[in-house]
């Protein structure tokens, strides 16, 4: 890489995963030099990003080394340690979202915490450090009770639905610090996706429905059906109040409840989400070259859509390990459809990859997306 | 790269200029894995493709040595020998358009035979060996005339319009070989866009306006303003023929000028092509995209447009070497305009990116794309 002199503006990415590579399109595009932090050069991004460094996100002085030529630094997952964040945001670099704001990403305490503070709604909630100061939290809540682990969890991990004493004792089990949250007995989730800018611009994209199984998201329908003006209005509202208040810069992704009683927001992630896939296609401004935008202090791009229903289905993993002969078929079938693989092998329940239909009817969009992904993952037409 | 080992199937591009580099985000997206023959690690795709390999596209060895391993080899641009493509293929390598299509755009006397032979309509032409044949021929079709090199050229070199025995003396003084063409009165120049898989299946874009300045394409509109559609068809049709006779795979760009005798061919180009950059925001499959479809013989994507009306107007090399700090008005005046830088040094004349506008009334997407190209190449606004 020596004799390698950047034409754009150099962003480093902590973090090789697939929405770092997802990234890699809207960075070629602008002429934005993608610079990633790997954990090996055989991660997702690092297989698409010339620019790929192999360290440890855990380590301050590969985060140094790294940050080193970067007009920004970012991040493909919430696990880089808050005061390394810090540390480099001290040294002079601009680190889009700040220690500050990610800090309500990493710690679901935190963010619950100061979410109650500035209004938004929020299950009821408290931090437990014993069995029996839980229970007595569901003796007063009811049961089910939700209990959390603060730190790490994603994709449904790190999450006990709590029935019984039974239930608590295992969560505790493990040893990590844990969250109580009274259960939420919600109709659907929804998912509403915000930028903003560190000059403070901020836009929203349209409420999404995510339909989640065993914990995980497997479908994204945009817009959400059915959703009252009103009520969407309020979601954007919510997205947009929190990514000021927290000072994120970058992407916001707020995860809701939508229940009898109004809005819950469930999770917070600051970066491009999963929920926001379906903006490669869908929407004028891809969330992925939003986020560029907003962590260079660029003016953001439209959240429009491109057309009326946009479905997204992701791919999890199944027994075959070769995707690429599956291909045909689906391609045949819908010249419309669009995949996209992360260069990931393929492990039973693993994410490898998403599809996108759009259109203007629904169920068709919908049926669309699910027969591409049935028929990739599993070999079965539906 | 001795570790690595690719997912997805490796299409081996010879040449890693700015339309190699283009085809990385389709390339993601469907993990097909890029490897570009680059003249140097700093060029245009060598920026954004990780399997970069330096090497000479007239040497046989060093083509050798790059197809290894590649399910498909193709092309950024048509000055590889036809011998060594043939080489590639009798080696057993997936040639993608072979050579017996590809030398059809890269030798302009056989292109002329052979459209002639199946009825394409042409100009008048002829092989000139010397200025009074030259002159002869333009004694018997009319002054003006056109001497083209036969092979070579591109963006308005290699072409000379001669009025007069003076100008036919200039051509030929460069001494490389020509073609006489009768000067065609055309009313504007269109351009067809299709694509052709190894096992046949073919697809039309529409057909589109390309408004040139000085032999370079500065604009192109889609679809083609006010055309017929019958006329438009029958554009289509000249572009699926030429594709189906001349056994082309992958895509095939058909200019063309529009006269008031009917439609007369001008150019080939067997690739991805400046008159289809506009496909990658305005189509549902992009002229990348169904590129890479077509050389790994998958089926070919929906061509439809996604806007009524799309320009794409190219960014040529001014006098500011740094164009991103003139990002910021031009992203902020207009929120859906879509950038495309190349990564390449800015250089006058130069064509270093393009901007893509999409909408429903022309004249204002038009002036949209205009104000962003001019902004972002001289400062001035429109």
């Amino acid at each position: 890489m020596s004799s390698y002199s950047p034409i754009g503006p150099v962003v480093g990415i902590v973090g090789a995963g697939q929405l770092a590579r997802m990234s890699q399109p809207p960075a070629i595009a602008l002429g934005i030099e993608l610079r990633v932090l790997a954990n090996t050069p055989e991660e997702s991004a690092a297989r698409v990003i010339v620019d790929t460094r192999v360290g440890d996100y855990r380590d301050l002085d590969d985060l140094r080394e790294f940050a080193k030529g970067c007009a920004a630094i970012t991040f493909d997952h919430e696990h880089v340690p808050t005061e390394h964040i810090r540390a480099l945001a001290e040294a002079g670099h601009a680190v889009h979202p700040g220690a500050d704001a990610l800090v309500h990403a990493q710690d679901k305490a935190v963010m619950r915490e100061r979410l109650s503070a500035i209004g938004v709604p929020c299950p009821a909630w408290a931090r437990v450090s014993s069995p029996e100061e839980a229970t007595r939290f569901a003796e007063q809540h009811g049961w089910p009770m939700v209990l959390k682990s603060v730190r790490g969890g994603y994709d449904g991990r790190g999450v006990w639905v709590c029935r019984s004493a039974e239930d608590v004792a295992e969560a505790f089990a493990t040893g990590v610090e844990l969250l109580a949250e009274a259960f939420v007995p919600f109709e659907r989730e929804l998912a509403v996706l915000v930028a903003r800018s560190p000059h403070g611009q901020g836009v929203s994209y349209p409420v999404v429905e995510t339909v989640q199984q065993d914990g995980i998201c497997v479908e994204v329908i945009a817009p959400a059906p059915g959703l009252d003006p009103e009520y969407s209005a309020q979601a954007q509202r919510i997205g947009l109040k929190i990514a000021h208040e927290l000072g994120v810069t970058g992407l916001l992704a707020v995860e809701l409840f939508d229940t009898p009683n109004g809005l819950v927001v469930n999770e917070l992630a600051m970066r491009p989400h999963n929920s926001g896939h379906w903006t490669i296609e869908g929407s004028t401004t891809s969330q992925f070259e939003q986020h560029l935008r907003a962590v260079l202090d660029l003016p953001l791009g439209s959240p429009k859509m491109t057309a009326q229903v946009v479905v997204m289905a992701n791919l999890l993993g199944g027994e075959e390990p070769d995707l690429f002969k599956r291909y045909e078929h689906v391609l045949a079938h819908d010249p419309g459809i669009k995949l996209h693989f992360y260069g990931k092998e393929v492990r039973p329940g693993r994410k490898i990859g998403h599809v996108t239909a759009l259109g203007s009817n629904l169920d068709e969009v919908r049926a669309r997306a699910r027969h591409a992904a049935v028929y990739l993952t599993t070999g079965e037409y539906t």
